[in-house]
Formats: C-alpha cells, structure tokens, sequence
C-alpha cells in the first residue's frame, strides 16, 4: 500500500505548526562559489538548525501532530542518529518518552548527542534494517508510536518547509540541490518548490558508495543496496523494500540524480570550511561538491542546501588536512 | 568633553530601530564547558551575525539613525575589519556611500570583504591611529560623516542590543565574558545587563600582546600601547586619547578585565572548533579560552559571547593542526 503524496498544502500546514519550536534558517550568497560558477549560488544554511541538523523539523512536525493519546505511549525510531537526535529533541519538548534504535555503524558521537537529549538508545544490528526490527517489536509489544526517519507524512511535510523558505529568499531560483537519502528531505522541499515555482529544476545527490534511491529509482522500485562506510554516513541506509512514500515522490518530482565519490565530497567539506567558513557533514557538502565537481549543469541562481555539522571533528580535521576519505583516516 | 553614558533606554530604542535588519542570534548550551566548569555554561553565537561580527548592529543603528541630509554626504571610518565591513553593508542597505580607512596590519581577507560589500578602502599607515587621521580629513574636506568603531553613543546602544538578548534568553545569568578591545561591545552589553540584573558580573577579556583599555583602566586615563600581531587581532587598536565614551563606562560598569596568552587563545580557537563545532577568529575565543585556562571564579549561570568569525582559514587550520601563536604560522 502507498501513501498519498505529501502536498504544498500538508507542508504549510506543517509550517505553521513547527513555526517558533525550530529555527527559520538563513540563506547566505556564496561570493566564491558565484564566481567559480558563474551564476549566483546560494546557501541554505539549514545545518544551523538547533541540533545541528535538518531533521528537527520533520521531527518537531510528527511529535506535534500526535493525539494526546499517542503522545502518552511515546515514541520509537530507528535513525544514522541526526533524525534520533532529532526525535530526542522534540519528544523532549513534548515531554513524551523517546527510544531510538540504531546500528553499530553509528558514530560515538551521534549515539551521545541522542542521550545527551533524555532519550533511550538501543544498539542493534549492523544496519539500518537490524535497527528497524527492534522498532517492530517496540511499536507491536509495547504500543510505541514508531517515526521513521524519512518514509512518513508527518516527516517529509516537516523537512518540505525549508523549500517555503527556498522560494521565500530567492524567488528566481532556477536549481536547487539537495543531499539525496531515503528521500524525505528532498521529496518535501520539491513538492514545495515545484507547487511555487513548477520550472525549477530539482537535484539529488548522493555518495556513489551506497546510493539506495538511485539503485531504486534505476530498478524501478526499491531495492537493497550494502552499506558501505562513507564520509557521507548521513545519507547511509536503504530506502526500506516497502517504501511507502518517499520512493514515489522523488520518481515523480527529482529531475536528476547525481552521485559523488569520496575524494569529491571531501572536497565540497573544505572548501565549505576554507571558502564559506562552514563545517558541514560529509552528507551536507555534497551540493557544494556537485558544484566543485562541475557535476552540475548551470543554469540560473542555484540554492544548496548545507543540511546538518554533526560531523566527527577528528575526522573533519583530517580532511581539512588534505584527506580525501575514510581510508586515509585510519 | 565626554559624552553621556549610554543608557537602557537608548538600548531598548536601538533594538527596535534594528529589528529586521539584524539577525537574532541563538543562545545554545555548552555540554563540554558546563562539564568542565561546574556550571551552566552557554554561548550566545554572535558570530552568526550577518557580516560574520557583532559589528553589524552598532554600524546599522547609527546609519539608521542619520537624518536625511547625513545619508547624502556619507559615511567613513576606520577600522580594523570587522567593522568597516559591517558599516559597510549597513551603508549599502540604506543606499549611503561608504569610505573605510583602514592600516597595513589588516589582512587581506578583511579588505576583500569590505570591497565586496560596495565600500571604498583607503589603507593608510600602521596603526589605527593612522587611519583615524584620514577620517578626520574626510570629515572636514569632504564632509562625510565619521562613525567611529566603538567611541560613538550610536554604536555602544546596537551593540548593547546583544545585553537585552542575553537576559531574555538566560534569566539567571550570574557571568557573563566579553571580549574586549575599544570597548563598545562591552560597554554597550554592561549597560543593558545591568540595568536588567544588576548583581550580573561583566568581565572583559583582550589579548595579553596591546591591551589598550586594561593599561587605560590602570592609567587611571586612556594612554596609547604598541599594537602588535597577534591572534585576537580584531581586538587591536588603542582607544584614543580623546577617548569621550567607552572608557567611562568600561571603568564604571565592567566588574574584572582578564589578560590571555596567545597559548591560550589558540586553545580557545581549538576547544570551539572541536568541541561546540564553530569557527571562531581569536578575538572571539577570548571567552572560551578564559574558561579553559581557569581564569574566571564560577559561581553560576555563565555567558560567553562569540562575537566573530572573520578569520583567515588558513591560520585557523594551523591552529587546528597545534600551531599555538601566530609566530608558529610564519
């Protein structure tokens, strides 16, 4: 069974109910990636929404769109840990109880950020699927509301009000690029942008190590891929086999897809620190790495939306030194 | 003669004046330096400003606050980077013409971005002092109107705005710690904080190497230093001899100036990049770095404001690397 396609009017919906619990995020104009491209490029400043990431609105909006009795059971998630972060956030705020499931490819890091916000952790499993077994049992056994980190209304509604904002800012937006995962970022902001501004060229991009949408969208319907380490692990994971929303939106409204290697996304990570003063993910510079990469055809102003700095810093220190991947970390 | 102390009102009407043409910056706790200290620590990030400084406050009030006949002639004045850029994109956004004197110890990608805003330079001499004399000479011959750095009532109040945010977002502040140079910044925070909470300990903190207000306040009178390099470089500069405002109010009003070692503001550079994820240039680390090196008594409630981010990518990344002082960068 599919769900219906989130639509411009669920997201201003959602805009109106998350407005004053999140951040409205800047956009700023690149003066060196302007130059380099010849046409103006801004940024989406998003990875400077309260904790660190995107994904507190698509949270913030499904934990503000429970009944008082859902709220009472609490929620569950499995989540590469800025989607949990988020959910932790929010059910906080709420003053619901939040587990998060995840697996054991998730950094140190991501796991004490989600605690640090009051909720359970459970690690489960070496993949996203391991976690989301564990999600099964909570929702079947305990009554747990489960809220997927992307494949749901509530979420791609939420993350669709930076594409409000997009269009907001830069009305003759002629490009927009935007991290590709399983999809729920992407798919909100271009069922909002292309509700305000149909002529506006929508594009995914996504590491070539793991790109579970592009493996998708290639097959026709979704498919497994094997999770590979990446400096992206923001965008790590499947698309799950019984997608039930994502999958479609982003057949029916991404004009393109774009895949990057390792060395190109390391690239996008120090010029967002040298050029724009930036520290961005590995998942978050791949718009600015598409660009670097010439990867991008041009056509008029260009937004790039720079979506989370949950970033190791160890690791972000090594590719500001010249490291062009994981495997130069070691 | 001296000017007036600036006062709560004169604050509260700058905020008004400015609401819209500012950004309100977030107040965020630090988990690591709550940790480290005992207390709860948070950092207002100032540095988030459009501009990338605090500057863009003081610079927007006082343009907004020309009359007519002001706007045509123009506007100059010297400065150290952070404010030339400032006024200059406040002098754009209100179509006014924009000259910055500036000397030869700016870098260069403080030059470029006060061009890049539409502003004329005019690099004179070595030291602030320099600079200051072809203001006057523009003032007097070409009849625009000078708006100095900090020395001004205008200035002080925009900045000031950044005391009422600090009170609004952390009622119980017991310290807080602003980096200090001219005096403006602090003078203009103190008087709001104050006025709001009076038993609020303010603390200013400058570099070790040209602490112009310190050897001032322990003058008893403003007296001229030795400007020389050094990482907090936004914080150089003397504060004139004919000095008719901030010194007043830093004397009457900052409870306790601490001195830093480049050592230490390198640390400070470091434990923001690693630990709270944020660039920052030296002389908006001061805070921070003041924590770590243990120069300021707990007793509550902390405030660190992080006024800045202009600083050259390339000695950040040294100082990323280990480098402890700008004499490691050569």
């Amino acid at each position: 069974m599919t769900d219906a396609a989130v639509t411009i009017t669920d997201i201003e919906a959602a805009a109106r109910r998350i407005a004053g619990h999140v951040r409205r995020t800047p956009m700023e104009r690149s003066a060196a990636l302007s130059d380099l491209c010849g046409v103006p490029v801004h940024l989406k400043l998003e990875h400077w929404q309260e904790t660190g990431a995107f994904k507190l609105r698509g949270a913030t909006n499904a934990v503000l769109s429970l009944t008082d009795e859902e709220r009472a059971r609490g929620v569950v998630a499995a989540s590469t840990g800025n989607h949990g972060r988020a959910l932790a956030h929010a059910a906080k705020t709420a003053g619901a109880r939040c587990v998060v499931c995840l697996s054991n490819l998730v950094p140190q890091n991501k796991r004490d950020a989600i605690t640090a916000l009051g909720a359970e952790l459970r690690v489960v499993g070496k993949s996203q699927d391991d976690a989301q077994i564990e999600v099964d049992r909570l929702a079947r056994e305990d009554g747990m509301v489960p809220l997927p980190p992307f494949d749901h209304p509530d979420i791609v509604a939420g993350q669709g009000t930076i594409g409000l904002e997009i269009v907001e800012d830069i009305a003759d937006v002629e490009t927009v690029l935007v991290p590709l995962s399983g999809g729920g970022l992407i798919a909100g902001i271009a069922a909002a942008v292309k509700a305000r501004s149909p002529k506006t060229r929508i594009v995914g991009i996504s590491m070539a190590r793991g790109a579970a949408m592009q493996a998708s969208l290639a097959a026709g319907h979704p498919v497994e891929v094997e999770e590979l380490p990446t400096l992206a692990d923001s965008l790590g994971g499947g698309i799950g086999l019984d997608n039930r929303l994502t999958f479609a939106m982003v057949r029916d409204l991404v004009d393109e897809v774009v895949l990057l290697s390792e060395a190109e996304i390391a690239a996008g990570i120090r010029h967002a620190y040298f050029a724009e003063r930036e520290i961005l993910e590995g998942g978050a510079a791949v718009g600015i790495a598409a660009l670097l990469a010439g990867k991008i055809e041009m056509r008029g102003p260009t937004v790039a939306v720079l979506s989370g700095r949950n970033v190791a810093m160890d690791q972000h220190a090594r590719i500001v030194a010249g490291a062009n991947g994981l495997e130069e970390a070691a």
